[in-house]
């Protein structure tokens, strides 16, 4: 797809400056741009660039004073940045609803239904009962089980796996390799020391415009469901465990695990490699640091860092102390070593 | 399937009160059940509920005293708990038995030879000699490679790959996403800095009855086999690197790693996000608390936690100790003051 | 493929001693080999199974001076590990070579092109404009999306996914499972405490010899390009965010992960499960240990270990006094009585 300055300024609400039919048909970051690319210019720190980069059009903002002339054509904006992102966004959705159809081989059971513009890349399994909405795309290799309900917008990126049973909202992004529905991790210890399976027959809902990274993992419940909640934003490799539940807008880094049972709350962060043990609670906006091992509730707002986890500013000073261990143990010896010579002259 | 409240009784061993015609197609929590639904009453704290669910069929137990009346068809047995589970396992077989044939476009190597009532899905594909066995069902887009043979009763999910020369055993799952014998990270320094690579011919063996998590890893050995004993349960995002050994009915929590010719006993239990470093030995019976780095080998029956791990009732109390530091510093603090005015005084 | 002492020392420029037509036709460890295998012996640990082995054909050392007759046949170079591994890769090379052509079913969109002596196993995709160069191998189930560039001699594994406009250099294997080119994790937070997404429509560079474990996951860039380079080797579910680029011919080891926009220098050694946070340089030839939580730059050459990390010596000696916090805090008190005792006596 190609598009003239003229074209862009219109859907941005921008002023053209130079060449109004100077043409892009690709991105790139100012410093790197070729011909007949589109850039932006943010950040002052990068104003040099502006005049060496060889991008075709670049957004900056109403407020840039020029330097020096520009060579490409220019469209200025209240918040380059703001208006970048925004055009990105308008070009992935005009992308995205070009793809439409059913690419062949794929499987798709006779009782599975889908709706109006709806993609299916090839190698794609669509099971018994399968019902997938309007305009939602999946991807080639991807796997849908019985009964699975899919509503609409969503995207299902190539070779993800989605269990029987599961329901996935709207506006939904799940990115490749994921697998949604796997049996929890439940096994009764019997009396010869080996393990029994414990089944599981709950599923996994996942509610509007969540986005799911690669290669994650979200577990169905023992019974009932484990819940991701509208708006979260759950990053690569991270587990989820049966019967957990993510509150809205809580966001997950990659890595992090969260054992079963355990309820976070809404607007939650989570840094990366983060783990959670069973059946704790996790109020509505803590913040929980990178690595950190959460072994106790946590109450609203709060903030914790550390293995175990506790408050993060108790957590940093005791960090702090600790690499300074050395130096206690030497005025400890010190003052042993004082006392003793004082006591000799007592 | 439809089961009536008669039938469930047979199955369980169990008393009808009320309606034996009663019938349910599904299963829900009591407190979420809807009509046409099974659900059971183990813990005396959801009682409250028994007087108010939907459900069609509740299991409860013999001794329960109700304390009003209930809508619900009832059957009493021992342990509902228990009875339930059981009915759940042998409801899953029977869809497991169900599953049967070859489904199309599926590529099944000339050589390849598989035994009865197997399941083999859509994409999946099986590579020369592969052997498979009874009643094993290999679900779509699951990747077997040459040479690779499956026992009796187990389960692939879809989007396994399991590459050449590996060996399954007998009622074994293994969980979606899933890649047994990629390559052991085995590279030789080179004198200009790169790195070679020493190529990894061995294989991995799975024993029976052994449950492997969603997208796990367990890398073939460098010469010989990386094990993984009878009864062992690994969770989802595991890392089993070349030349590992697992114990029978050794339990292995979420995204937990574990580095090259490590051999891990028996019926050790080794939390989520532990990492354990090459070449140890963990005895019999160890348990490795969550998130500990293991870099020594671990005695039979021992507990450890931390990173780097060490005795688990030690570490604890240098975990509390480690909190209370800054405390520590200001005693530290007080006591060399009151040193230097007591040697002033002297 | 089956060989005889003599083409095998031929090969490897070794001397036979016994039979120069014993065949073997597979490889096994000296202590479990069998009829029909090759093996070696570079230990003299293990010279007691030279004498009680069924292999058939053995390397041993130009050196080694036989205790006992030896019922294989023998044959003596320099280095008999190294020429086992050199024997092992050259195997590999040619079973790989003879992988050849297009398994069906697979889709290879019609602008797609590839070279000489390429192999697309069944179900595999290949996107729009997708090239391929010569003797690469692409194994069932991978997925290739629109406008990939992959090179010569490069091995991708079974379900590999390769997103849109990433380019994969000559010489480079990835293993099963592992997502090249998922969308970055860039949300910008709104007012309503929702997030928004930010396009990430830059792509991944993976250069030559470039090794990436199984089920690991490297994002796109958010603009411009996330790079591995040369020679650098990544170990299974390793993660690798946006904007990050990884040094030629650094180690990154299982479960690692590296947040967004960070820059990993040359030769530089990363352990299992350590997390990098974002924007960090980490300079040539750094060593991380295993499970460190990197929150800051590091020197050229530096260790670190600790979460968070700093100096390797200085965080041992922390490490080693964490322990003796019992014992630090006992001395501690008992100052503080004695002071006391002698407060009283003053």
């Amino acid at each position: 797809m190609t598009f003239t300055a003229a074209q862009i300024a219109a859907i941005i609400n921008g002023q053209v400056e130079g060449n109004e039919n100077a043409s892009v048909d690709n991105f790139g970051k100012i410093e790197e741009a070729k011909e007949g690319q589109l850039s932006f210019l943010a950040n002052p720190k990068y104003e040099e660039y502006l005049y060496e980069t060889k991008a075709s059009v670049i957004i900056i903002n109403e407020a840039l004073e020029l330097k020096k002339p520009v060579a490409a054509t220019l469209i200025r904006v209240k918040d380059a940045y703001s208006a970048f992102a925004a055009l990105l966004s308008r070009y992935q959705e005009l992308v995205q609803q070009q793809l439409k159809g059913i690419q062949e081989p794929s499987y798709i059971a006779k009782t599975a239904s889908y709706g109006a513009d709806v993609f299916i890349g090839a190698f794609a399994y669509l099971g018994e009962q399968v019902t997938i909405g309007n305009n939602t795309k999946i991807f080639p290799g991807v796997y849908i089980g019985n009964n699975v309900t899919i509503g609409n917008n969503t995207v299902i990126n190539p070779g993800v796996k989605i269990l029987h049973n599961c329901q996935i909202g709207n506006n939904v992004t799940i990115h490749a390799g994921t697998v949604i529905g796997a049996d929890g991790f439940g096994f009764a210890p019997q009396a010869d020391g080996t393990f029994s399976k414990v089944p599981q027959i709950g599923n996994v809902i996942i509610e509007d415009y969540v986005e799911i990274g690669a290669n994650a993992t979200i577990d169905r419940a023992t019974i009932g469901s484990t819940i991701i909640r509208s708006g979260a934003k759950l990053d690569n490799l991270i587990q989820i465990a049966h019967n957990v539940e993510i509150g809205s807008s809580t966001v997950v880094a990659a890595q992090a695990g969260i054992s079963g049972s355990t309820k976070v709350g809404k607007g939650v962060m989570i840094g990366g490699q983060v783990g959670i043990v069973g059946h704790l609670h996790i109020g509505d906006g803590a913040k929980i640091n990178a690595q950190s091992g959460v072994s106790k509730n946590i109450e609203p707002g709060k903030a914790v860092t550390g293995s175990p986890a506790y408050d993060y500013t108790s957590a940093l000073r005791s960090q702090a102390l600790n690499r300074k261990l050395p130096d206690l143990e030497k005025r400890l010896k010190e003052l042993e070593q004082e006392l003793e010579q004082l006591k000799k002259h007592l």
